[in-house]
């Protein structure tokens, strides 16, 4: 194992919110400090403020480069000027979710006494990240968000926002997402967190404490989710059985391209995510039912005021278009205003990222309707 | 970590080829130990031979109790008086696989200085494994086999033999299994090699001069195998969102019966296998192409006088349907014989291995008219 230090701290834009947050566990969560990004102007009637929600390990820097890995936003071609959510047009806000480690609130932050919140932080729902959001569109003393957008946690977000606020939701579009996370979705997640649990440099949660992160354990929590993001078909389109430099298999450790590739994978993503924030999202994610919440899934959106649209992927078997289907069915029962899409693409859930002009062109007609609709 | 010994030595039945093996990486591997079991009689003739061809984990105990787990055999269900594989009437031979960890030559197994082989152990492949257990069915005097047959790895096998020892094998069921291994199935192993190498107890490899094993790593290598091996319908099936004794979520750490259920399987795993040996075997797999050993799919199978029974299980996403047509489609244009059957079944690849009357009584009937027509 090599000794790694803790990725750097960035000052990340943020707003504190003293009171805090009564989280569904029933722990008092207070200050709160969620960390955000926005893109374009507010107009003056509030009306055209366009949420965000990122993934599992995604953050605030939605269009734009990210300060820790120096690569572009990770919704780049989707958020700009002249794009299918529109910054010329709209006001977006993109918001680190609540235990992420991009300076909102979450184990990697300090407390009061200077130390990491680690494994005490509270366990934490989606609703909860939902409310900390809500605190943010709030003081911007916006009272009905335009939209809200968001793929894979993204979307379940995007799911509970609508439930839970649906007189601040004009429009939502949850893509490549679930009403709740299946016993397949969960168990990938456990293996993820017996690795990062089994690592010894996890040090039972305060690694900080050693100046060591469990680099080895959550590498290969992110090696098999990003195996969950991938097709199959993709995976052999980009790998197949190709060959590292050699034109035969010649019986060396790692002779497979897609090996070497995954690896790669693992130990990138340990340089810029805290391993107690994702036990935290991961476990956030498993506890995600909506209609354990509310009864049945179409009472989550009776009498919803709210648009909908939804997307999924063809080849996308994390999330896949029979999980989409019923929300539009749930939706449909709930007599909610609804389209969907299953978007042809052989690259797996990860599509939702990629370059999909019809997916693209689907969701910027959707966010047009909206505008047009409210006179935005 | 759990300090944890070793599993205990037991004296499996074996055969010894002093002249050994020519590996296809070029070591003579001298002496050679196959361990196996056989069931029923061998004719006077010697023409009512069936060998069963043991998957990653299994092992040569296919129709009887396991010595270390106590549990029945792994094909107890197919192989045995009156069964599919009917072992009142045919003698059946089932050995370890050459790198396996239940007696044959391997990693755990010592060398002439009394050491285990460990990571000095060869790199071996599919073609190696069948070579040894040529070795053992020439000592029987056996010319040529009634039947091969195996699921997944044990299907590899199947076909290996088929196309390295054709006039040796009457009629051939590689079930559940691909001509190669994909980019997919790499990857999930390298996940599982990942979690091996990454726990300290690994040692290098050299874990038995520490008195423990890397339980926690090869721990989670079990456990995200098991999950390709199960579908999303019967972990659904299975577990759902079930609570452990709970009625709501209540935000503890392993709420999800699921979880538990994996834990288990990871840590009852660790009793029974050795973890340079998953390695080993896991590579064998992913090595495995035998179009890239013949030049083509079709050419491995040219003028093969074998008779051939495929069959693969509808909802099997790690050895899906479309690669056992793949192997038809290939098996045709050789001229050969064969016949294919897909099962419907909710039960993922796993189902090769359970109560499938539709695959016994297919694969029933594929034996008994091999025998028939061999008069046997």
């Amino acid at each position: 194992m090599s000794l790694i230090q803790p990725f750097p701290e960035v000052d990340h834009q943020h707003a504190v919110f003293a009171d805090g947050l009564m989280l569904d566990c029933g722990v008092q969560l207070a200050p709160l400090t969620v960390a955000y990004r926005t893109y374009g102007q507010l107009n003056a009637a509030r009306s055209n403020a366009v949420l965000i929600c990122h993934a599992l390990t995604g953050d605030q820097y939605v269009a734009e480069t990210q300060p820790l890995t120096g690569k572009g936003g990770w919704w780049a071609n989707l958020v700009g000027p002249g794009l299918a959510v529109d910054t010329d047009r709209f006001f977006v806000i993109c918001a680190n979710v609540l235990g992420g480690c991009m300076g909102s609130t979450g184990p990697a932050e300090k407390r009061a006494d200077g130390t990491p919140w680690g494994t005490d932080f509270p366990t934490i729902t989606i609703r909860d990240m939902v409310r900390a959001q809500k605190l943010l569109v709030d003081s911007f003393g916006i009272g009905r968000l335009l939209a809200v957008i968001g793929g894979s946690m993204g979307g379940m977000q995007v799911l509970e926002w609508a439930a839970t606020f649906p007189q601040a939701v004009f429009a939502a579009a949850p893509i490549a997402c679930a009403s709740h996370h299946s016993a397949q979705n969960i168990a990938f997640h456990e293996v993820g967190r017996a690795a990062i649990h089994s690592d010894p440099d996890y040090y039972a949660g305060r690694y900080w404490e050693q100046g060591r992160i469990p680099a080895q354990g959550l590498g290969v929590a992110r090696m098999v989710a990003h195996i969950t993001y991938l097709s199959e078909e993709a995976l052999t389109r980009k790998f197949g059985r190709k060959l590292r430099g050699a034109n035969a298999v010649t019986f060396l450790e790692d002779v497979f391209e897609v090996q070497s590739y995954l690896r790669y994978q693992g130990s990138s993503f340990v340089r810029r995510f805290d391993a107690n924030s994702y036990l935290t999202i991961t476990r956030a994610m498993d506890y995600f039912d909506l209609s354990a919440e509310h009864g049945s899934l179409a009472q989550a959106f009776a009498k919803t005021p709210t648009r909908f649209f939804v997307a999924s992927f063809s080849s996308d078997w994390l999330f896949p278009t029979s999980e989409s289907r019923a929300l539009v069915r749930a939706m449909n029962a709930a007599a909610a205003r609804v389209s969907f899409v299953e978007i042809k693409s052989d690259k797996g859930h990860d599509a939702f990222l990629l370059d999909e002009p019809e997916f693209h062109a689907a969701l910027g007609g959707f966010v047009a309707g909206a505008a047009k609709a409210l006179g935005v």
